[in-house]
Parts: structure tokens; sequence; C-alpha cells
């Protein structure tokens, strides 16, 4: 059952108030493994839903799922110098393949007969299990490109977790492309950028910035990051999908060259790109509110929740003769709709719980609602609620997802807008930054500056943006730290 | 590219067949790790459409989907006693969470520092993490029942791997199912073994036995183990699906206790349920034949191949005036069509092809039928062709798909049926079970006969069966080996 004891709000304390979301919502929880979370029904539909609207996308770019090994041989991590650097130190090891019963005592230890010759890690990523493989698929240009995708879980051993934005465990997605030239590969790393940035506006209704990381953010192994980075209501950025044009680095390391048409061996271009549960973070902290949940309709399990208001058996068998009439009509507009005739808890209880889970949109009818032929409609993103007649209301749902979908955006792109400003000095930066928000300032492209200013003030380079963001124009000009000249302003955030 | 050295044939060695089939049909491949597979595009495609098809049956019968941790600690395994017994021997266990740069060369090794306290398993099955998760979503039958559902990958450790058959690592979903009544849970376990026997005979086309384990074959932890059984071409048994009715032993062993309507504190009953990615290899034994796959069509990723048959390209062009609106029409009959224009192999490369790749159906244009207005019609199945007016050639296609899907499903019955029959005396038994096929025997209900006849012939109980056999009648008998009393006969075969 749902537990109503009032969530934390915002203001008060925005981390207390995402962990009281996530559970008190039903969307995740810690499991008894350090780390690692369980994602409940009610998460798992949202993710669904996401992973759907993803894969029919991908699949529009000529992409093909498949599977690989869980499990990655040790060495081969080594061999791409940059990405075992990466991913060394927070690899889950598997060690031995068998239990015994404990010789000393009751319960089960490790078979120490039972050891590994060769260790293997629970893959972080699989480029290198992946690039081992695409070797005996590919000799000729006629084998190019491959586009293959999978949907999968990844480890990566962290040490301080929260639900659904850093967990040792996780879902997600990962696209791994090979390609017969360097233009390909980069184009195709650059269209799943836009694929993502789409995906992101037009369904979770998160507005987001398409750039390119600098070389310290930039993935172990690549030679450009693109990434999509969005901004959450504490001010803070959340990177919500990457996109890596990774050279021929991973070819060079496990040896995959293929015949060109002009008869000459070549290694192989490659990208990868995905997205993780990462993004139910970025969805639950861009829409909702001091009251739970609030869920674009495009992503919601239960676009429209039809409550009749009823004290005796007999009054609620009147009011579904009007109800059950209209869900039905809605479901035929492939509407989401769930219907709670259920006696176990009073419509206060229902109204906030289904405020609780997000619910774009409440229908609710009573006694007077019937005589009348009124339904009271209550939107969940503003709050409000009207009574209207009980005739034309199907339609009139169908345009208010549309616009609780468009206004979801709005929202977020205006409170994005409102917290994005330009920054010239380095000393206003330091206080500037700790306000929370995007600075656009101005950096000389060295590495060690953006180390400076990671360990002075905590903020990072989120992204070099691609196109200028809206209201500000593409400027040349001077590093705020150390004067020397700048060709772009750069995006600077705290971020998660 | 496609290899077309002939597949072994059936007759010559069955399990070479299926080896090279799987391999060249692109189904799956080995991967570096030992007894781990790569389910290439194709395969994965197949693998995609059963999940759909199971997907929206599990929903239908009110299951959500969820997801809980990969990794799951080394004590709770030996909380339930059997089910340790039975999956301590084949685990894969991670004992450490970081690598370090090797101090004496290169690479990297095992961090000494990063040793876990306690060892975690990779998850052989989930029952174990999931009751140590439903004990904090159960405290009153209100909460019942759940019924939660993952997709996902686990690992048994096999010795002796075989692609989609038995490998180290595979994918599958697992039902878990939690409720107030032993009634409740029966009716469960019995009606998610009815899902997958309507699955298999009406997607996959596998006639199959609905039963329910000896003792000696049920689940490690289960009171009773119901499932379904398929006979392979080479006449050995595949089990195809498992529904387990768990009676209250995980709920005792992780203390989940529920407030009943009476007011008393009651163990919660429990089923667990499960195909996975063998049903890939029962369908590609079921169906296929020496010229490659033969899919149904309800499971085919193309289910008509066009082949355009030109020299030049304004031959092509002259034909996909034709082919191109017949193309769009099946589509919007939503069959899956794909249009090979390439000129990049023969039509006789191609037709191979696609019969290797069991396509259902294949259409054939060339210059003669441009001018008759006809086209040729080759059906996987049958490896029949005629050619047919393209008038009304829609429909025809439409009703063949169908005429293929039940065809499928006929042949394999046939072969079922003749592969059956009755046997009274263990003399006779120890020869005829070598000959393949089934074996309806009567059996003392003993687990020492049971094991004596499985070292003595390697054939096992497939299952009790829970109907009469067509053609069968329900009778008691005396035990072939012992003479005791057998109360009805049971299927009896050599499994993979």
């Amino acid at each position: 059952m749902a537990n109503f004891q009032k969530l934390t709000s915002r203001q008060e304390d925005y981390s207390k108030w995402y962990n009281e979301l996530v559970v008190k919502a039903d969307l995740a929880e810690q499991s008894a493994v350090r780390g690692c979370m369980v994602i409940k029904p009610y998460g798992y539909a949202i993710w669904e839903t996401i992973q759907r609207e993803l894969d029919s996308r991908f699949k529009q770019q000529g992409v093909q799922n498949a599977y690989f090994p869980l499990l990655i041989p040790k060495s081969f991590l080594s061999r791409e110098a940059e990405h075992v650097e990466g991913f060394a130190k927070e690899c889950a090891v598997v060690t031995h393949h068998r239990l015994m019963n404990d010789p000393n005592g009751k319960g089960v230890v490790v078979d120490p007969n039972a050891r590994l010759e060769e260790e293997l890690i629970v893959r972080p990523t699989s480029e290198t299990i992946i690039w081992s493989t695409y070797k005996n698929w590919i000799s000729s240009y006629r084998d190019l490109p491959i586009l293959c995708n999978q949907w999968c879980n990844v480890m990566r051993w962290e040490m301080r977790t929260r639900l659904f934005l850093r967990t040792a465990e996780f879902l997600w997605q990962e696209g791994h492309t090979a390609h017969a030239t360097r233009e390909e590969a980069e184009d195709y790393a650059r269209r799943m950028l836009d694929v993502y940035a789409d995906f992101a506006e037009k369904i979770m209704a998160i507005p987001v910035i398409k750039g390119v990381k600098s070389a310290n953010e930039r993935f172990a192994g690549a030679l450009n990051t693109y990434c999509i980075e969005a901004m959450m209501q504490d001010g803070k950025a959340l990177q919500a999908g990457t996109s890596h044009f990774l050279g021929q680095n991973f070819a060079k390391s496990f040896d995959v060259q293929f015949l060109s048409k002009e008869n000459k061996y070549e290694y192989v271009w490659a990208t990868s790109w995905g997205v993780s549960t990462r993004l139910m973070g970025a969805l639950i902290m861009t829409h909702s509110d001091d009251n739970g949940l609030v869920l674009p309709p495009a992503l919601a399990p239960t676009q429209v929740v039809i409550v009749p208001i009823f004290k005796k058996q007999e009054d609620l068998a009147a009011l579904m003769e009007k109800l059950n009439p209209l869900a039905d009509e809605l479901r035929r507009r492939n509407i989401r709709v769930k219907v709670d005739t259920s006696d176990q808890s009073s419509p206060g209880f229902k109204f906030a719980n289904y405020e609780l889970k997000g619910v774009p949109v409440r229908l609710a009818m009573g006694a007077r609602d019937l005589e009348n032929n009124t339904i009271e409609v209550a939107r969940r993103d503003t709050l409000t609620k009207e009574t209207m007649p009980v005739e034309g209301i199907c339609g009139h749902v169908e345009r208010l997802l549309a616009d609780i979908q468009y206004n979801c955006y709005k929202k977020a792109l205006d409170f994005r807008t409102a917290h994005i400003r330009t920054c010239d000095s380095y000393e206003e930066f330091k206080t500037e930054i700790q306000k929370g928000g995007f600075l656009l300032c101005h950096w000389d492209g060295t590495p060690e500056t953006e180390e400076r200013i990671k360990e002075e003030t905590k903020a990072t380079i989120r992204c070099i943006p691609l196109d200028p963001l809206p209201g500000f124009k593409e400027e040349t000009g001077k590093c705020m730290v150390t004067g020397k000249p700048s060709p772009r302003r750069v995006v600077f955030a705290i971020a998660y």
C-alpha cells in the first residue's frame, strides 16, 4: 500500500524529496545487494514504454537487436589502454564457478577447486566482447555497416549509489556500429544523438542541449563523445544520453580489418551509444512536484484514471452505467485507462494516490454529477480541476493529454531558460555556480583549466554545444580563468 | 555472408546437422567466453517475437514486469535446502569488485584488497532474491496476489554446452507469484502451464504434452513441477517450459507471512514459471529440414521475400513497378515483407539463402512472368512452387501463410503420433527406447525404479500426463520393472 505521510518538499531538501518519491511512488527500492536496485512494476512499466519508443526509433535507423555475453575475459579489457583505465576500478569479478558444502559448518562456501583459469568481468559496457565478435563477422566492405544494439544489464561497482541515478547494476541499451569510413561512422554517431534528443524532447518532455564532451569527460576509448544534457529542478545538470565516435581504436585492439572496394585492408570505424535507467531519474527530477510524480502522458502507464464516488453498491452500479461506455470510448482512442471501483479506500485517499503516481488526468463522478450529466476533470500537471458536461468529454480528454504533454515540456524549457546565463568573471563564477543552473562561459580549451575549475568549484563542462542556445549568439571571447582566446562559450554546471 | 557448403543431413548426423544449422542460418554462435553464446540479429529477431507474444499473454493473466538484481548473496541460496543442493554446483561466483594494474607486468589483475565480505552469485534463477524482496511488500491479504515476471539473463555453469539447448548464460523469463491460499497458487501454476502450451502450439507450431514431473525431475524447492514436453525429429524429448507450485517453502525460508482476512498470520503460497532461449532449439529441431530452417510464419522475421529476377537495371525497374505495389499491399495486411533487389548475388544463391533462413513464402518474378502477368510462389515447408496470376496474389499469400502455420503444426503432430507407443515389458523397453520416440509405460511411482531405468537406459520420465494422450485410453496396470500396481501410464523418453 502507498504510504501517505507527506513527501519532504523540494524546497526543504531536494535530495531527500527525490529519494522519498522514488520509493513512495512504487518506482524502485534498494535490494539486499549493496548498490543494486529492485525496479518495481510501476517503475518498470514506465521503463518498458521508454524501451518500446526508443527501440522503434532505432529500427527506423536500420538497427537490429542482438545479444552478447554478460561476462568478459579480463584480458579483453586490457586491450584498449584508455578503456581499461576507465573501467578497471569498478568491476565485479567472477573468479569461481562452483560452491560446495562448508566442511566446517552449515551453508555453502566457494569451492577452491573451481577457480577459473582467467577471471571474468561482469560487463560494465560491451565494446570489447562485441569487437572480438565483429572480427569474425567482417571481412569485406560488403559486410559493412553492422548496426547492432542490445538491451541488457551492466555493472559498475559505484561506491555511492542512488536509485536510478547511480546504481551498481543498471539496465540500458548499447548500440555498437561498424563502418567502412570515418565520415560514415561520425555521421552515424551524430545521427543517434539526434534520435536521443528527439526522444527526450517529444516523449520524455525534457529539453536537452546537444553537445560534445571535452577531453576530460570523454568515454574511455572514444575520440569524441556527443551527449544530451538536461537541467533538473535543483539547477543541476544530468547527462541523459551519449553517443561515441570510437575511431579505429577497438578495431585496432581486436584486429578487425576489412577489404575495401579498392582491394586494400583497412581497420573498421566504430560508434557506440547508450541510454540507461538513469533516464528514469531525469524524468522524475524534471517534472515532479511536492505532491508526487508528474508524468508526461506519452510515458504514463495509466493516462486517465476514472474514479466513481459512491457509498452504496447500487450507487456504483448507476455510475458505472455512465462510466463504462466512457472508458471504452477512451480505450478505442488508444488511451490507457484505469477504472477504480474499489471500496477499500476513500475518494480522497484515491485522489492523493493517483497524484503521487503522476496519472495525468483524473475523471471523477458522484451522485450530483450523475444527476447533472457532468464529470469532474482534474489535470495532474497544473493541479487544476473543472466540472464539465459528459457530452464530448472523450475528445476533450484526448486534447487535454496532448496539452499536458506540451505543457510538461514548456514548463521544463521555461525553467531551463530562466537558469541559463553567461558569466565572464571567474570570481563571479565561483559564487554564481553555487546557485545552480547552467553558466555559459569562455574557456581556453585546455584540460588543465577545466580541472582547476572542477577542483575549485565542483563544476564541470557539461558540453560544448553543437548549436548556439536559444537567446544566445555564437561569439568568441577570452577564457574566464586564463584570459586566453576562446572560440565559443561552453556549458558549465554542477552535475549528477 | 552465408556459407553455402551443404548442410550435413539429419539422417547422416542429427546433432551435427543442428550445430551447423544454428551457425549457418545466422542464429547464434559460440563466444570467446566458454559456454556463452552470441545471439545474432536473425536469431534475436525470432526471440523478440517469442517475447512479444508471451509477454502479451502474461499481461492478459494480470502479470506485471519488474526487475530484480543480477547478483544474489551466497547465504540466500542456502536458505532453502533443496534449492541450494540443486544450484550450488553450477554457480558463477563474484568475489571481488576491482581490478588493478599488474605490479609485475602489463595488463590487469584482481585487486586483493577489493575482496567482497560475502560472495555474490550470478543468478541461476531468482526465487531467493525475489522472496527476500516480497517480504517487504506483503503484510496483509490485501497485498496479495503479487504477479511479477522478469525478462533477464541467468547463468548455470554447465560443463557440456550446445547453442540454445544448454548454455552457461541464457535468456529467459521467470514469473514469481505470491498467493493467500494453496488452491489459488496451484491454480495459477496450472494456468501458466496452459498459457505455455497454447503459445507452443499456436505460435511455435509445436505440439506439447502437458504433465507433471516425477519427484526426481522436480525443480529444486518445488512441491510440484508442471511441464510441457515436445518431441524433436530425432525422437528425443525436449522440456519446453515449466511451471512450479512452490508451496510455502520460500515463504518459510524468507519468513514471508501475511495477516489473513481471519486476522491470523500465515505463510504465503508461491509459484514460479519460466521459458528460455532453449525454445529456439525446440523451434529449430521440430520443423527444420536438410535445406535449412523452416519457420512457422507467426515467428518468421521475414514472412514473405520478393525476388525480382533481372540482368539489367532497366529490367529491374520494370519489375519493381509491379512488385512495389504488391509489397505495399502485403504490408497493409500486416505481413512482414522483404524485397531483395540486390545485384550482388544470383537468384539461385538468393533462393538457397532464403531457404536456409526459413522464410515461409518466396515470390519471384522474371521477364516472362512480367509479360504473362504471373508470379512464382514457393513455400518453404513443402518446398513446392507454382506459377500463378498476379491478380489476387495477396489474398492467396495471406491464406498460404495460415496454411503453412497449420501445416508445420500438423506435420510435427503426425510425427509425434507416429513415434508414441505403449510398452509393457522392460526387456522390450531397453531396445525400443534406443529407437527414439516416447514410450507410454506403467511405473510403480518410486524414485528407485525411475533411477534404475535411467541408469540402465538413459531414459527418464518426461512427465505424468495431465490428460490421456490422443489415441490412448487411461488405464491402470503393473510397473514394467517391478510389477507393482501403477495408476496410469507415464511418458518415458531420452531427453535433451
